[in-house]
């Protein structure tokens, strides 16, 4: 019999497995897609040239990643950052600054202060929040009855301090800060040190890289598992009975064993079906922690041609549709990669549109900030995570006003034999690579006792 | 070939079979359950008295369903309401007041002022809703950017006039105010006329109630579609080709027709599998449109005793667990009825104890109201609709912050030849049976053109 299935094959649900196996236990990881790794997926180019078309960086802090990617003799690059100057757009102005943490746009000292006192406030709040519980954070009825865009509109004065909140919104969430609870945005920043960390690249979550791209640490991790991962072989139920589950997939093979792990995004978690049914709070739950909006996509140019003029290829605009932009391009002599988001509303409008209008539009803000020479990328890539029938949006799931007071204790709480895993369910590095491998290897030490 | 499968034989799905057998069309309603009528729900007591676990109210105004309730050879009957005075706990005080729409608690007269500033505020907001298209409101993104909770810590001054809204909220939507957009709020009090309406029982939306249970409407509706109603069928899997739709159950049968008319309430739409996947726009709105939370409760005792003593056997309460009741005897001479609801925050708390406990829960606010001879219940019966697996959550649907601004659109439009009908869908009498109806009625003409 085995210890456990585990359902996705996402880096959460890789660690748990390799968890219980080194711990001496059977396991078989249940994979709805072709492939390994979830919301972290590679693709190469011809001339070989790795793409991360998911989640790809490891930040500060993120001490399991580090050690994870050591493990299985991987290593880590820096995010070109510091060697140039970045990109602002802010109220219709642009200008470029140094690149390092703690740097602050050129404002007005009305808005340079606004936005100082604002920030303070966040973190002064952010701090107090309970990250095992997010709901016995003091005054959590009212941090929780609240969306983030109430908090911002009460507390910033300048439309620069606005956009700034806004921007990180969905930089963060990919989603509008009307679309998240105040107690929810304090909770992740503190779940991932602050907010300024969570936006910085040294010193930040954005920090460093994996050579060969982020889905090496997936297909690592499988590989080790070897047959224990079955690919194309969606769960469709989860059956509980007095001595173990049954897990189905859509193609009606039966998988028993003593335990079962999910690690589907909590959304995607509550649309398989329970036998017996899960209990109210638990299902109520699922209803209520929506995926994020966002299109990630690339231009791909002969060079890097924007780091010789003094330029790190990031971009921060409130103009958009791609608001955020990275130099994406590999460690090695190569191509130069410039990487976009669209992320919350932008993402929302531009999936209905076609990919060759989104590279457009791509290409528009990349040449605002780039010059002419970004007009002509030789390629274009894009992958649209809630198009994805299984995941079904990025990065991660957000909480609504009200949810977290609610429901919160039903996200890691098992039913039965019944486990549940992932990014959202970290206390630390919610949302993260890093809170995903925690979370799959924490769960899989309470199911392997 | 079948002109529609119509998944679920609630009243919206009943209508839309009706209007398209009407029309000339031959369909098929697969119904999850062994029974029909969905959130609407009958018992029947060894006496012979119906007990309506469900949906049961037809409110002024409701003339849709007063004509069908005809068409059908069924008749209502009132409420029972201003023959006594109703029951109020506001603020620790417990007094009687007349039954008549718009009547107002005893407050001092500052919170009087406050609560009819309020209610003035709201209505003026309500007004300007575009019911059709919620996100074309006049300034709709700063009122789908703010909870509910958010607008009346801001517009009430007063305990006792946020305490009103607060019930308010729990007895309409059976979720808390932290839970709701404002927008949403606003929307929902316009498509039924208004606030006051909403809680009124004479000239309100709890007016009517149909001899023998409201689930008598569903059963006619389903024994004039004879066979074509299929039981214990729960729809998994719908793929459209060029040609049609295949509508596959979990038993694995197949249904073939034109179009596939879907009423489940949004979330559990979403929980189905379609073959090509969903666009990602209406995917990620059933993510974002989660059920209330309602455990629906009755004590019967021998006879409506406190009718004798004056009281009509309604309740308004901020104590709880159980905020509202209302008496529920049948018209005829018989069995008092007293039911009462556990909702939004009491449902979820609640939902987690035994019936007993319940049932100790609902007499002890019985007893407060109507003295000790409510002690002692001959009967205790309940629904709790959270457990439901074919429901999930009751009386509907809420739109959180943002949902409506963001994702409005995707609520109606069919997706090739999937269209979406529910009392969800309803742009008047959202929420209630006469939208239900009305949206089934309306998808179905456009199906059968």
């Amino acid at each position: 019999m085995l210890k456990a299935v585990v359902v996705g094959a996402g880096l959460a649900g890789l660690a748990a497995a390799r968890q219980l196996v080194a711990d001496g236990h059977e396991v078989v990881v249940l994979e709805a897609r072709h492939r390994v790794g979830g919301r972290v997926e590679g693709m190469t180019l011809e001339d070989g040239t790795p793409l991360e078309l998911g989640g790809q960086w490891i930040g500060e802090g993120h001490d399991r990643m580090r050690a994870l990617v050591a493990e299985l003799g991987l290593t880590t690059f820096r995010t070109y950052n510091d060697e140039g100057r970045l990109t602002l757009e802010l109220l219709g102005r642009r200008t470029t600054m140094a690149a390092h943490k703690g740097a602050v746009p050129t404002l007005s000292p009305f808005a340079l202060a606004d936005l100082a006192q604002g920030l303070r406030r966040f973190e002064r709040l952010a701090r107090r929040t309970d990250l095992e519980r997010p709901w016995a954070t003091p005054d959590a009825a009212r941090l929780d009855g609240q969306t983030f865009e109430t908090w911002v509109r009460r507390n910033l004065r300048t439309r620069a301090g606005r956009a700034y909140f806004r921007i990180a919104c969905e930089a963060v969430w990919a989603t509008e800060t009307a679309d998240v609870s105040l107690l929810h945005a304090l909770f992740y920043a503190h779940s991932n040190a602050d907010l300024e960390t969570l936006l910085a690249v040294d010193r930040g979550a954005q920090q460093d890289r994996v050579v060969g791209g982020s889905v090496r640490i997936a297909e690592a991790m499988a590989a080790e598992l070897g047959e224990r991962v079955v690919l194309g072989s969606p769960v469709r139920r989860i059956v509980q009975t007095a001595d173990g589950v049954r897990v189905e997939t859509r193609a009606g093979e039966v998988h028993a064993a003593d335990h079962v792990i999910v690690t589907l995004p909590p959304t995607l978690a509550g649309r398989l079906e329970y036998d017996p049914v899960l209990p109210s709070w638990r299902d109520q739950l699922t209803q209520r922690v929506p995926a994020g909006s966002v299109i990630k996509a690339f231009a791909v140019y002969p060079e890097p041609f924007w780091r010789a003029r003094g330029l790190n290829g990031q971009v921060a605009s409130d103009v958009g549709p791609v608001k955020v932009v990275f130099d994406n391009s590999p460690p090695t002599p190569g191509p130069g990669v410039l990487m976009g988001f669209f992320e919350g509303a932008a993402a929302r409008t531009w999936a209905r549109r076609t990919p060759d209008e989104r590279r457009a539009a791509l290409v528009a803000c990349l040449v605002r900030s780039f010059g002419p020479d970004a007009a002509e990328p030789v390629g274009y890539y894009e992958r649209d995570w809630m198009a994805e029938e299984f995941t079904r949006g990025c990065y991660g799931a957000h909480f609504g006003p009200g949810v977290w007071t609610a429901y919160g204790e039903a996200l890691r709480a098992p039913i039965g034999r019944i486990h549940w895993a992932g990014a959202e369910c970290a206390p630390r590095w919610n949302g993260y690579m890093e809170g995903a491998v925690r979370s799959g290897e924490d769960v899989a030490r309470e199911v392997g006792r």
